[in-house]
């Protein structure tokens, strides 16, 4: 009788209670956010502009594995809302607060000098019968609405596992969309502009040849994704400081024009290990009505922590050349030789091998790379191919594939790094980690003592192939940790890095202002592939997160010229080329083409001589 | 025309042609190796012993998958034996040579002063028509076999990836076997003794409950596998340098008696992951008259790789105790304060927490057990929970997990190491993984570097839990890599290791003799739950590989005594705990109850104190 009595209490004074709900107006009031619990408690949004419903209500949360949280175990739950592995309905509100920010601050670098941080904020606290809590922090900009849910340290929830979020967009319409194919590894992929409803029979053709992909099932698209309204808004749906936590796709439900996150697996299919405290990614969804407000938003910035580094003295822009181009082109090679059917390091002796003549980065074609890069005034110099194992580094999803520090025979790297330095420019280093992270970080703290050793102050690096541990994509959780990782450890030893095929940013770049630059996009390297109208696409996406290495400057656009057995053109004038140094801005600019291409074309040139790679200073 | 020609004359000179074979002796006759090829260019191969037969025809070789690897596509496999997979039939004979070999070495810790490695060995270069190469490397001792694949640089062959490994065992008779589940993950189960058909019935039984366990499917049992046979032959069947290889288990076909090699898989299901010049680890069948010669084997040993060190001058034996039994025991507790539902190392402030007194390894305790342990001579003692992390370390599959660094409030690490240092004894480091191995990598040089800081020269780890990378298994390839670069890292410091829960020892000790302990089965820890016989039966199976830290020495049965909560004995006698330090060699050997419970028995705790570890010195 007792326990009945202290159950019926219970219900009384937990249950599960539909709340009218709350609404967050941005601060010139044009956005306004709903937000409430229905009936069953579950969390509903939705957003609107002058009035008119730019996402129409919306589900919110997670779907949880059953695991062996005390928190699954708490209550009875049978016949209840707010199933053990419900974190999307079951929520009575616990609390409710708003709140007023307006701070301007500094970025390290960037397209302004300052940043206006002005946002009002709705915080809900919602609260399930077995005493599982989760936030939502709502923060309306005037340029659009950024949510993310959190799961503070006072919770019956400690440690969970999240099957899948089901975080919801509701679209008002059929909208005209720049996307790309959801994938778990790669966003190389051309935009394709569609409305939404012809997604479904354009996605499977849109995927094109990668060396890692792996796509999400159904109808998906990635983020962040541009769509244009037919009453002229434009929307745009990403995310922010993405920490710990897997890469969100987008599922599309085309009967219904809703889209849904598809967060990124990891080996065994959970997408999410999480400990309280602990939150998720900024959900953002930013609406204006006029699309060069996209480009001068900076709502990912603005999600994201402050900087974390006391000093950033070191960090600075960065214009560079490289040997690159010429292998990429399959004019020379990364490679020195082709004595062996494969490489071990350690074991194999390059000091005897034969090179096959066609290396790169030998020692002569660096100095007159560095001749010309120093006349023109160029801060540094990539270089790729500089070390031993790219003979067998590509398509075998080798474990130990390089050491990151040991030079090929052809390669003096004390000898051309102090030439550099007498000419006034830095060497920048390449480590291409071919996907094996776990090698990679075995092999790190060494590779970036090497790098301050002799000068070196900046690193692209590569994830090219499948990730290493095996089953993981570049988007799961264990990877963008370790991209993560890789970041920290370079600002500690004061290093700058740019990070190719490593997941899409999402603004942390703000915190770790050391993040110069990422790849995650088809870039100039795809060559004839890139369609036209390709690179007026990107500010609008992947511009969104963080600068891109586009790796412009191409001049000359005839393939055969640089190998007589490559075909294809590059689709674009030397005047586009010049053009991308405007419109993508990056703190690191690159001057894709060999020396030998710019020098018929002095006068252009200039032009990337003298654009800015920094424009407030 | 010319490339029929051309296919014409290759298929004579090359044709798969049955080979009549080879015979192989041991030195002293008694056993004979058959190897031959049938008339599919299968290898099979058998094994007598003085005259009957011992191992039936059994067949040999691995399944592949269908990768890139150039050799899938170098010839047409269509109608031909050899199919692009086979690494199992398709052979022709291109060589074969025969040697013998006999010589003395010694080890740095061991049974015995010498170690007589004497063989006869047949080396058979088998060779597929696409031009892969593999060569079977069989070498006969007087108490037994030992076969490996090899895959030389010159090969056809080069990045292969292992589907199977069709190995087989085909026994003469349903015997009499000493046997464990087949586990990717543990071998912490009691040993059953069946006939083999009776395994099916009793094989599901016998996996009992365990922190990490995947049970290998089918009827399967691992290694090593001791049997005796109706004939009074004892028949041992297990793998010698197990290095960059998955381990491996045995398939019971128990209709026909045979054994199959059933490779641990890794996250994607793949069984290893090739790059010639590669091998197999050594398949070892040991056939002895008498059991008393199981023991004096030294066939593992004798197949693995001299010892790879230079300075082997700070290895030695050691006589320990520990703070652990009364954590296992529950008698006081690895964690030091109940205030956090969870960790997070950095930001869990410990030194405000309150402790929850019941934290075993605090100063005073520490200080009580170095009194103890150096009054009666012992070389060292192990300290548990010293670290922080341990209020959440198990169940949770956390990756940051551990720092192996930062010691408890009450835990004062160079105070405690200069007391213990001052009355002549050291400490033992302690190092629990919780199976998150990228993490240990990540701190692991720091951590070995605190311990070389201190003073500390012999480590206990542990892989307590399901595998990080998610989907790895304790037996899987590349956490074999991870156990050995552990290993490595530690040679170069000058650190003995002891790792728990890791793969069972194939007698990788004789190259690394830092190695100097493992556990991988059923040990003190499991109390009563051990069956009684249990000790009696590890040396012939588990102690082939290497010694294990068993931890003996328990006087007190009742674990009562310890915590009032709890119940059962240890199904053994004092004099049964002071034999094993007598059977079971070890150079790492624990007195591993608590000083208070040798007290009442310092007559039989001399023995403990007496009992010599290296017997030769």
């Amino acid at each position: 009788m007792k326990k009945v009595l202290m159950m019926f209490a219970a219900a009384v004074m937990f249950s599960v209670a539909a709340y009218s709900g709350e609404t967050l107006k941005s601060p010139d009031g044009n956005l306004e956010l709903d937000f409430r619990l229905d009936e069953r408690g579950a969390p509903v949004y939705n957003l609107s502009y002058k009035g008119s419903p730019v996402v129409l209500d919306s589900r919110m949360g997670f779907l949880l594995v059953f695991n062996n949280d005390p928190s699954m175990h708490r209550m009875p739950y049978a016949g209840r809302f707010g199933g053990p592995w419900s974190l999307y309905d079951g929520f009575s509100m616990a609390d409710s607060k708003t709140s007023s920010f307006d701070e301007t601050w500094t970025p390290v670098w960037g397209e302004e000098a300052e940043i206006r941080n002005h946002y009002n904020e709705l915080a809900v606290t919602l609260k399930q019968e077995s005493g599982r809590i989760m936030i939502v922090r709502f923060r309306l900009y005037d340029d659009g609405l950024g949510f993310r849910y959190e799961f503070p340290a006072e919770n019956a929830l400690t440690y969970f596992l999240i099957s899948e979020e089901v975080t919801e967009f509701a679209l008002a319409g059929d909208h005209l969309a720049w996307w790309l194919p959801g994938d778990y590894d790669t966003q190389e992929y051309n935009y394709t502009e569609s409305r939404l409803s012809e997604v479904r029979k354009l996605v499977d053709r849109a995927r094109t040849a990668n060396a890692s992909q792996a796509a999400v099932p159904g109808v998906s698209v990635q983020t962040s994704l541009q769509m244009k309204t037919d009453d002229g808004l434009y929307v745009n749906i990403h995310e922010a400081e993405v920490v710990n936590f897997p890469t969100a796709n987008l599922e599309l439900d085309d009967e219904n024009m809703k889209l849904r996150v598809w967060l990124t697996p990891d080996a065994q299919g959970v997408k999410g290990r999480m400990q309280a405290p602990c939150q998720s990614p900024w959900r953002t969804v930013m609406v204006v009505d006029d699309a060069r407000k996209v480009l001068a938003s900076r709502l990912i910035l603005n999600l994201n922590e402050p900087c974390a580094l006391e000093d950033v003295s070191w960090i600075h822009p960065v214009k560079y050349m490289g040997v690159w181009w010429e292998m990429i082109t399959n004019k020379s090679l990364w490679s020195y030789t082709n004595d062996f059917p494969s490489v071990q390091l350690g074991k194999t002796d390059y000091s005897a091998a034969k090179p096959h003549g066609r290396h790169g980065a030998n020692n002569e074609n660096v100095r007159r790379y560095i001749d010309f890069a120093a006349e023109n005034h160029f801060d540094a110099l990539l270089i790729e191919g500089w070390n031993e194992g790219w003979e067998d580094w590509f398509g075998h999803q080798k474990d130990y594939v390089f050491d990151f520090v040991t030079p090929y025979p052809d390669f003096d790297l004390p000898g051309l790094n102090a030439y550099a330095h007498s000419k006034g420019i830095r060497l920048i280093m390449h480590h291409e980690s071919s996907s094996s992270t776990v090698n990679y970080e075995r092999h790190i703290d060494k590779a970036y003592d090497l790098m301050n050793e002799y000068g070196y102050d900046a690193v692209k690096s590569g994830y090219v192939g499948d990730i290493i541990p095996y089953g993981e994509h570049h988007y799961s959780q264990p990877i963008i940790n370790h991209y993560a990782l890789c970041i920290k450890k370079a600002a500690e030893k004061h290093i700058m890095v740019n990070a190719h095929e490593a997941v899409r940013p999402t603004g942390l770049c703000r915190t770790y202002p050391n993040m110069i630059g990422n790849e995650s996009a088809m870039g100039t390297e795809f060559r004839s592939d890139i369609n036209p109208g390709h690179t007026t696409i990107l500010p609008f996406t992947r511009l969104q997160g963080g600068p891109m290495d586009y790796t412009p400057g191409i001049f000359e656009m005839d393939m055969s010229k640089l190998n007589p057995r490559e075909r294809g053109h590059m689709r674009m004038t030397i005047c586009n080329q010049l053009g991308l140094y405007v419109t993508f801005y990056s703190p690191l600019q690159m001057a894709a083409d060999l020396p030998e291409h710019y020098a018929p074309f002095m006068d252009a040139f200039q032009f990337i001589k003298d654009v800015a790679v920094e424009w407030a200073k």
